[in-house]
């Protein structure tokens, strides 16, 4: 059948466009720049992409929309736009709520101390012009007046470098500062210019940007951003099967997210009146799928079992090979990676909190939609990853929501009433992960949950649609708009949650022969472990029951260790050495296993 | 004023396009793809560029086109394309020829013999595959399993490479062979593929390639294209000027070349039914100027006083930097270059011709538009340039023509008739180059010029439009067309391009205090060197009066020290070391240079 094009208008974006037939809206919306969220990534099974078609004429709705959608939103035009393909010229309207939400970014963590050993330095020379009594060649000039003036030898100068260089030595009357990286002069800059490094922690959801002074080591600008290759799926297997299955040579995926980090340099620099053109290093930190997509490596294999990475070792890429736009001559470092859901975030966690040279017995844990938790006995490390799901994020929870303005984040039961609090004290739209903890937590201790994750008998208690919920905010409290619930399904799929995470934690015990009580310290990092309330966590049994002075939350120690290893030569080399000696253990490969997550699904 | 587009159809090509009203036909016509002869780079003054508005309106004719084009020309809409703007939709007519011709190129040269020590080798690896119990990366175990089967340690493989890498390996069940360079994996080719070299001599006018297989050094296949740029101007000057001219990030000039080199490639390995994949490394040798173009290195400071290039040393180029699309990690070396007009093609003629090892005093000469010539004493090089232009390519002569079908390329005065043999045995239609020397040589001999280069009396010498011609093929031997002459214009013009090439040898000579007498062999290399006659060019005084035994035409040398460059490690250690050692002289800084220079223009 041939294609045709139709020119589709989505409102209120006021987007438009010319969209062929056999392209569904979500990937029309997309391609235009609209971020409608997709947490299956367009196989119609999340719903959450639901748009509304004003006039115009689309497919027919599918079993799924007719199945997932109301009578009345049908007949109103109502669509999963992964599920609808244009017939003639449309006009659509997304609603508010199938955006993707702008939220808070974790970007603090605290300034980096170590002493600055940084992989590229700065070095000002002056050279003499040319003349026909001295006709060496532009490069030879000014390699040879680094080495007599600095006594610094190289051995090549960047392609790109020079390609800009003749130009530029002479509108600076031939005095320039050499960006040196090894034996190599990768960016040449008017003398004294800042000399600049960019640290990125990458995650599935958040992009963390750290501008760093590569001289002193000392933070100039940081700031966080949504990763907008959420529009790609929001959780990594989501992510990964939608890349898979697009056609070989579509970039788009890698596009978005490097599209953002340039966006995100960029903005750091003007908070400090510099250019990206002075950033002559960047370090990105990610899990291993993030870092895939951003080199463009394969990842069909990253999402089939026995999942294994394209690459593990760290790689020195130069940023234009990766399409990223600062130093020309600029190189990209990424830290090795562990396994296919392990990756250099959990590398640079674990350096930034020094966990090769603790003594004792210390548990990290960054916990995210996948949650890597280490083991350290005496420096010596081991690591798993859980598949703990988006639960904590507001996915698949009826009322849940990322931790925008108007979620409860946290909450409390008293007597027979909730007292909660709203992020930037907004009446509230719905639960966020920490909000969700407290929830579950409440509940149990009121003895309306039991062990087994049942919702039992409380004047707050209702059902709905065939399902037992719990009242947090109601429809009076609301002023007519529907209640903010928590219902038995939300409680199954918190308890698998957190039941993932505790059999990482048992299972990495039993592999070392080592017992509960015998954590010293229970390290938290990340954005959402910042936030929780570790007696809530304790509460429902996703950490162990340890003496709350145990815990300690460390907010984003990705970020931080991505800026260790950007500034210092010698952190570069820890971390390498740190991941080879890292013993990964499969979680689904380890005996009882699933006994083990059955008794950790259990409250308490 | 604002710049409107208009439609302009090129005949009899049918090419058509829109075009800007600031951009001239010429400039149109070479964006579109047609290669219309340009000498000047568009200046108006070569006036070759001669095409016929058929229809439709174009700027007024200028006063450089009211002076050149005849009143009937200009009434019947000729004008010189690069001075014509259109002023409407137009059909323009291209003559044949105003169209770059297809010409003779030079790729004989020997088979090059040297025992293979290449820069880029193969390894045939197999691998086990992935499972739950081995979770290695596919990199980090296709990099043990050639350390382990074979002993070869790599610290990295190319970016680009691994972008393919996952999907291959698990194609080709786990079996590879690994093209591995310095300690870097370059490519990943099938098992037992060929493993190929691509060895350029990239000349202002003509282009030679050649595909070695890199494991015997064998010469695989040869062939010979033009230089598409020759559109950007035929000279080096006019082509520096044109790029400089050009808005900073105009790329074509480079554009036009890489995409010439990889057709070239394509046809090279469709001669051995193998693909462009499998070429791991290229060489690539060229005057500086060819050099910088290909690399997009900047040109104006090598088209300014003291003519500086932007780099001298060896580069190593990934190909896909440059544009060109080989394995995707292959390198591209490039051998140093002496000076702004002495670049790697003479270091890799020097090198083929083996200068560094040769025992007394050797004269070599590569003779084009710039003649490159090197006096060597016992080893020591010493080496100027000679600006000898574009006469001997048939420029600037009023019946000059390049090596093309119906040149004329040997003559002899016969009493007072004229015989010549044409190349591919056609009915003339001009003079190349050596028939140009011999018709010099034979006017000398039988005293028609003078040692000034006066043309004297002679039953076939008659004046035209104010000055004197020798008829070499009369209108009537063309059946009414136009007489074939040479012109006492054409004989000043030769005289200035002789006269050039002995002045850098005299002051060679000079330098160094050898006496011509002392010459024990001179080696003229290049496509223009190796079909004229010997004797001819001494006796214009081209060359200095030995014994015509002293004199070895070799071929393209350059594409022989190309090819050894490409095959051989020592060799291109070899090249480098020399380019350090050979001795530039600025010819026109040399003393007596303008006294040198006159008598060097005279006659015998």
């Amino acid at each position: 059948m041939k294609t045709k094009q139709y020119h589709v208008e989505f409102e209120p974006i006021g987007r438009r466009g010319e969209c062929p037939s056999d392209e569904s809206l979500l990937e029309a919306a997309h391609r235009l720049g609209i971020e409608l969220v997709s947490l299956c990534g367009g196989r119609g099974t999340c719903h959450r992409c639901k748009i509304q078609v004003l006039s115009g004429k689309a497919s027919s709705p599918t079993a799924s929309e007719q199945e997932h959608l109301t009578p009345e939103e049908l007949a109103n035009g109502y669509r999963l736009a992964c599920q609808a393909y244009p017939l003639g010229d449309c006009t659509v309207h997304v609603p508010a709520e199938s955006l993707t939400a702008p939220q808070r970014t974790q970007v603090e963590g605290q300034q980096v101390k170590v002493t600055p050993n940084p992989p590229v330095r700065a070095y000002n020379i002056e050279m003499s012009p040319p003349s026909l009594s001295d006709l060496r060649a532009d490069a030879e000039r000014m390699v040879q007046a680094l080495n007599q003036q600095r006594g610094v030898s190289c051995r090549s100068v960047d392609t790109e470098v020079l390609r800009g260089l003749s130009p530029l030595l002479r509108s600076w009357d031939w005095k320039a500062q050499l960006s040196v990286r090894g034996a190599e002069v990768v960016a040449v800059l008017p003398p004294a210019s800042a000399q600049l490094g960019l640290a990125i922690d990458l995650g599935t959801t958040k992009i963390a940007g750290y501008l760093v002074d590569l001289g002193s080591g000392e933070t100039l600008a940081a700031q966080g951003i949504m990763n907008p290759q959420i529009s790609y799926g929001e959780d990594v297997i989501a992510r990964l099967s939608r890349v898979s299955r697009s056609p070989s040579g579509d970039t788009g995926a890698q596009k978005l997210v490097v599209e953002a980090i340039d966006r995100l340099a960029a903005d750091l620099c003007a908070m400090i009146e510099a250019r990206p053109e002075n950033i002559v290093e960047a370090v990105v930190v990610g899990n291993t799928a993030m870092h895939h997509l951003l080199l463009r490596l394969p990842v069909d294999q990253l999402g089939r079992s026995p999942f294994v990475p394209a690459v593990s070792g760290p790689m020195d890429t130069k940023v234009r090979d990766v399409g990223l736009h600062l130093a020309p001559g600029a190189y990209l470092h990424t830290p090795p990676n562990i396994a296919g859901f392990v990756g250099g975030d959990h590398v640079a966690m674990l350096l930034a909190t020094d966990m090769p040279r603790r003594n004792g017995l210390v548990l990290a844990l960054d916990i995210g939609t996948n949650t890597e938790v280490a083991l350290v006995r005496n420096g010596e490390i081991a690591s798993v990853s859980c598949a703990s799901g988006p639960a904590f994020e507001g996915a698949h929870i009826k009322d849940g929501m990322r931790a925008a303005p108007g979620a409860i984040e946290r909450l409390r039961l008293v007597d027979n009433s909730i007292e909660y609090q709203t992020i930037g004290g907004q009446p509230p739209v719905g639960l966020c992960g920490s909000g969700i903890l407290d929830a579950m937590a409440q509940l149990y201790l009121a003895g309306v949950l039991d062990k087994s994750g049942r919702l039992g008998d409380h004047p707050r208690v209702r059902s709905r649609a065939g399902q037992r919920e719990f009242v947090l905010v109601s429809e009076e409290e609301r002023d007519g708009r529907p209640a903010i619930c928590i219902t038995q399904g939300d409680i199954r799929e918190l308890q698998l949650a957190k039941g993932a995470i505790r059999t990482g934690i048992n299972v990495l015990l039993e592999s070392t022969g080592c017992s509960e009580q015998d954590i010293e310290e229970v390290v938290i990092a990340g954005a959402f472990g910042s936030y929780i309330d570790v007696s809530s966590a304790v509460t429902v049994g996703m950490l162990p029951p340890l003496p709350l002075d145990r815990f300690h939350q460390v907010g984003n120690a990705a970020g931080t260790g991505a800026r260790l290893v950007l500034t210092s030569m010698g952190k570069r080399s820890e971390a390498q050495a740190m991941a080879r000696r890292i013993q990964y253990i499969e979680l689904t490969t380890a005996p009882q296993f699933h006994d083990t997550f059955i008794k950790a699904t259990q409250i308490g």
